[in-house]
């Protein structure tokens, strides 16, 4: 088979590049670091948004439209964001070409220079709160509960498809309250809503808590996280939401008068998901024959496949897909039927299998006889050969059953690949063993989670908002701790 | 009231630009020719974008994405395709900014020039087909029908809100086929898409045709276009579909081998509509006194506003409501409940007149008492007393009512300002009288029709698909003609 993976016992990295290329959901570019999204890949992005969008429309947000660019000076607004964004980024200079009266070609017209340079947006607080300065009056203006879809830049050296690219596309939410408390609850009101995203639609488990100080978002006071463990054992901060305080209404000079009359500052989040989340859910669950996609997110839920020799087998074959079709679809099940005669079954069966389709369904002459199918599962690859009388529901049944079957696993691995250390020495061997999270107590200074990271490259994913609290020491520096946080390596 | 709107008839472009503003569609940003789209003309451009990506996807269409840069290089491969659209755009010059050491905030570092300039894409075609190269090997890989969901950005010196903007979000619909009979059939295909979409969606009448040389898009053999007339009598091009022939396939060498096994270059087609149709649509059904939306691109198609003293009122009112709400969601409607205590029942009428809602329900304790609600709709301003027994079903006649009603309003209006001339006198006599579509004759050549432009502003908007085909002479030259032409001012 030509598109035969690398193993990923063999070569994790190279086995996760092939898959997103052979299995078509993205590819490089011309330009250094943007990637095309392709059809298959795009098809599963569109499930996510509109899953996505129907939750944030739920818990009460809309959806607008601000600007690509942001003019250079607004970075230098507020301190820390301007450290964290605004270096390594895409600069609009110019505003026209032209032909060189040399003859070579197209050039940049000099004349065409911007008074102030823009920069395509790496994130948006800056533009957006520049803009909620004319929305915001009084606490009657209050909430507003913007998100937005868009492209984003962000001028990456070492870029991966999907996980870290120039282009990348996302969702930001900016949301502006009268008060802190507000602000908080929104906070973590979204960032459940990313969990819950992650478990039930992507059945990729994750640990919700807070982000230590190295690791919050630039211009943020706190940065809540999910973040999931993949198959390597290493983890994958999967989405943020983060209380911004009044830093963003002070840097942009947006205050309110509240209940009582008085002037004040606005309170702030954010918070936004990526493309980033399509390489997650290739790394969560597939394997050496390709991707696993869980049933609520796959482009199509089920493959048709005739197995036949004759021209007239085809036929009554094509009559009985049809009535299957129809009932499946009454289901509200995805159905493609492939009948091209240009490939094999044998082919279609690999190419399927790689394209993580859940749920292939084969039928040739003898199924036509006896008034069944042959039913393969993408998860654990096992076949049954069902009655056609009931296929409908049996497929409605093994898709649910499917999309626990993933996620459990992952559950599974997870659980085995979190290990509870009370030494630095422990905690050394387990990250460079088995890998996967670790438990540890830390002394909740930035210093020694730095010091931890120079050493052994691992950082803190997150401080858990559950788990018992438990009084211990810290394993690099002995000092007290109250809690265990959440340790690994990460993409 | 604070709202109050210049008339359409004592400057129409100034009512335009207010409306846009007040009603809460969109507003300029602090980026030059950039706007902010509000999310109530967000939810709009939603509904449009959800319509027409299923029409898309009906057509056989998927959706990709593409980079939104493109190397300058790329735009000099495809020879009129660059004179049209590499001039004037946004030019990514470096990837990085930095402290200035002098302490002046941050600037641009220069020793981060990229060795090539990045265009921001005005459109796609040529990234599009560079990419296309490596998809397309034999006749096998065609048709590719990929659509593009994106933002572009072209630097327009006088930019109005969604009619001219330098950023602003589109589809792209970029196809490849194996003949130019194929790829031509899509072309029209694609083209009444639109007009289908402008007539039963935005309940705008459209003239479909070719546009004449001149007007074609930078790079096509054809542009087929769709024309709309707007209340002050100007058209608006609200979309367009181009046959490229094999312009890109050879600017960017992209061969495929054909059934007979020889080789033969790729037969293209692009198409696109943009947020320039949220211009179309206010401009083609509003009035002094707001929007007027047709209801299936409303946001929300019913409002209720309650008419109370005292809270026991509302409290009967609210119950009542909530009925009210249930039966016309079970029928589809989307409903919005304005029980906010901070405004008054006569600002809320007009806040809702002002962003055309099309139904509006008022309801008060003499309704409550005798089982009645008064309903408004906005495209007339009739009121009418109905019993609530059957509101329901009333408010499905009535938007449908007021979808057709409307469409028949913009019908008539184009009727009556579409003029049939014969002289050179006659046809600058309606133009600058009043104005609307004027059908002449034309000799078919660029020249001609540049002439006619320098003189008088009006431009063929389209060599219309339908109408009887009239042998005339060239109210210009005198030569022969075979058909008359659409000419009008165009926005």
């Amino acid at each position: 088979m030509a598109k035969e993976l690398t193993p990923r016992s063999k070569n994790y990295s190279q086995w996760y590049n092939e898959l997103v290329v052979k299995a078509d959901l993205a590819e490089n570019s011309a330009v250094r670091g943007c990637m095309v999204i392709k059809p298959y890949g795009y098809a599963i992005w569109e499930k996510m948004q509109a899953e996505l969008d129907r939750m944030f429309k739920e818990t009460g947000h809309v959806n607008a439209y601000f600007p690509l660019f942001i003019p250079k000076s607004f970075f230098s607004k507020e301190a820390s964001h301007v450290e964290g964004f605004a270096k390594e980024c895409a600069v609009v200079t110019h505003y026209r070409l032209k032909n060189d009266p040399e003859g070579n070609g197209i050039i940049v017209d000099p004349d065409a220079k911007l008074e102030e340079e823009l920069i395509v947006r790496p994130t948006s607080e800056t533009i957006i709160w520049n803009t909620y300065k004319n929305w915001i009056q009084s606490y009657r203006d209050l909430p507003i509960l913007c998100n937005q879809w868009a492209n984003v830049v962000r001028w990456e050296m070492r870029t991966r498809l999907f996980l870290r690219t120039a282009e990348f596309l996302w969702q930001e939410g900016h949301t502006a309250h009268a008060t802190e408390a507000e602000a908080l609850e929104e906070t973590e009101k979204m960032v459940n809503v990313y969990g819950d995203f992650a478990e039930q639609f992507m059945a990729m488990p994750v640990i919700k808590g807070a982000k230590s100080e190295n690791e919050r978002f630039a211009g943020a006071l706190e940065t809540y996280t999910i973040e999931a463990l993949m198959q390597d054992g290493k983890a994958l901060q999967s989405g943020t939401s983060h209380f911004l305080g009044q830093n963003f209404a002070k840097a942009f000079d947006v205050k309110f008068a509240n209940r009582d009359g008085k002037d004040d500052y606005v309170w702030a989040t954010s918070w936004g998901v990526s493309t980033r989340l399509m390489g997650a859910l290739v790394m969560a669950h597939s394997d050496d024959n390709g991707l696993v996609l869980p049933p609520k997110l796959a482009p199509f839920q089920v493959v048709i496949v005739p197995i036949y020799r004759k021209d007239e087998q085809l036929a009554a074959i094509n009559e009985k897909v049809d009535e299957i079709i129809t009932k499946l679809k009454a289901k509200g099940i995805t159905v493609k039927y492939d009948n091209a005669d240009t490939k094999k079954p044998g082919w279609k069966f690999a190419e399927y299998e790689l394209k993580g389709v859940p749920v292939r369904l084969g039928i040739g002459p003898r199924d036509i006889e006896n008034g069944t199918v042959e039913v393969a599962r993408r998860d654990t690859l096992e076949k049954n050969v069902v009655e056609l009388d009931n296929i409908d529901q049996h497929v409605v049944d093994l898709l649910e059953e499917i999309q626990q079957n993933i996620y459990q696993k992952a559950v599974d691995y997870r659980t085995n690949h979190t290990t509870k250390v009370d030494t630095y020495e422990e905690f050394k061997e387990v990250l460079n063993g088995k890998g996967g999270f670790i438990l540890a107590h830390w002394d909740g200074t930035p210093e020694t989670e730095q010091k931890i990271k120079d050493e052994t490259k691992a950082t803190i994913r997150c401080i858990p908002f559950e788990g018992e609290k438990e009084e211990g020491k810290c394993i690099y520096t002995g000092n007290p701790s109250s809690q265990r946080v959440l340790f690994a390596l990460a993409y």
